[in-house]
């Protein structure tokens, strides 16, 4: 299933694609009108936190929609709606892998052995689509990277490897925005990885009962049409298990966070001379299963 | 005013101390059953997001208690409750500002020059008196970091220095716990910092008002009574104001951040040979005009 948030005069919703339409099923006003279950989520974060059950119900209120006379009251065309990120808000900074893909390593000039994990501002959170500032005035170097992005269902802590599958809701695309010369003069990474929109996250999370193989699939990164990141996540130095069982030992895991997995080779900082993003670019982030994430920059 | 969070039959209450009395007040039902107020916050953080006018609304009720025949069911002793963190949970992870004293970075082999921030997970944070793990099986060399902490009230973006102080709600302490061979090994500060119960933060958020400049306190760290860190927050490389100024160029702080702002010298790793944290000792971090945190390690 790909579910989806939006917001519509000031609120946010969640919700499945109508199949073969151009619109979202209205989960919240399907069950609010047809009272077709005993309870159910009012967010996506609490609708994450039940797992695959989440699914389930998601399916029996557009059954129940779909049997209803009033079937088109509970769709939302694409045209009406404000997308917003699948997850608009996640319950702490999200993780991110960093040098995750030996050849990305290689490109920065560095090496792939330890296992970084660094963090980006949930306010930095941006939808598909959306328009993003250059930051012109902060950074002269900001770069794209494309990334598979874990979505966690429940509360885990010392999370074995061959468990780690149960913690995952599903998967979605990330742009993890880089401010260079920040990342770089801050020593830390945490503030060049932070800019407002620096995350633009979607457009759909995928359930992981589509994916069951998150480390075979295709990664492509397209600047304005041209391809500059072409992998695989079958590369990855830390499989999505590992970094799940990893972080884990650490951190108490929780329903709603995000990890992003790492970048394959392709950022515009491993060009000579750099490709760095201006104002007018088109970057594109498409993983085979999930879909595209589109960010025009401004 | 100082500001206590605590638990009671599983449910998270706030309020101020009872002036010369071993407990607090409790303000929720003061306000529930005098109905002093047209309404009143259900959370500190929803509290501190109103800022000074907060502090106003608390004192209201307290007054209205103190009328009241039935005055003592609205305080509850200190041994009937669980303290809990003053801000129990923020809303993304925990600010902190590295090598911010500039002979704590000496003793670390490095400089005090650039503004460096990393995170600590908001899973980390434990109350005042709270006995820790020393996380034997994750590290052997967890260290104690003594810091002034800033709670911040209101949403903001590129906060000139001079307006700083406008989005302060108060301070509190924090001891910012350190594994130094994870924090090391993973190149990223990040998982190091973030160990579960790796950010006592308490024992109360003193008010700003109380305040008036925090570039004049004292800050004392103790273990087992021997006085390790002893320092001044005049010392300061990057002020307060210029920290909050600094860090919203480039992130949107909101009401409930917490902001760590650094340690002086005499942290474990700065003797030789190191004094790490062991089982059985108590750490004990005071600032003037806020208070003692204590935290026993098992």
């Amino acid at each position: 299933m790909k579910l989806l948030s939006y917001s519509l005069d000031g609120k946010i919703y969640f919700g499945p694609k109508v199949k073969k339409e151009e619109a979202v099923w209205d989960v919240l006003s399907i069950q609010e009108t047809l009272q077709v279950l005993p309870n159910f989520p009012t967010t996506i974060v609490e609708g994450v936190s039940l797992g695959i059950d989440f699914v389930e119900q998601v399916r029996k209120l557009v059954e129940a929609a779909l049997k209803d006379e009033n079937v088109n009251s509970f769709k939302r065309r694409f045209t009406e709606i404000e997308w917003l990120s699948p997850i608009p808000r996640t319950p702490k900074n999200i993780f991110a892998v960093g040098k995750n893909y030996s050849d990305h390593a290689k490109e920065m000039g560095t090496e792939a052995n330890e296992f970084v994990v660094f963090t980006k501002s949930p306010t930095a959170i941006a939808a598909d689509e959306q328009t993003l500032s250059v930051h012109a005035d902060l950074t002269s170097s900001y770069d794209y990277e494309g990334e598979l992005a874990i979505v966690i269902s429940k509360k885990g802590k010392n999370i074995p490897t061959k468990q780690a599958y149960d913690y995952v809701f599903g998967y979605t695309i990330a742009n993890d925005l880089t401010a260079r010369d920040l990342q770089t003069k801050h020593q830390q990474y945490f503030l060049g990885k932070s800019l407002d929109e620096s995350c633009p996250l979607g457009p759909y999370v995928v359930t992981k009962d589509e994916l069951p193989n998150p480390q075979a699939l295709s990664i492509v990164t397209k600047v304005n049409d041209e391809i500059r990141q072409n992998g695989q996540t079958s590369d990855m130095v830390y499989s999505v298990e590992q970094i799940i069982s990893e972080i884990s030992k650490i951190v108490t895991l929780e329903p709603g966070d995000v990890i992003l997995t790492g970048t394959p080779a392709g950022v515009g900082n491993g060009f000579n001379p750099p490709k760095f993003l201006k104002s007018g670019d088109i970057v594109k982030v498409s993983i085979e299963g999930i879909g595209t994430l589109v960010s025009k920059f401004e």
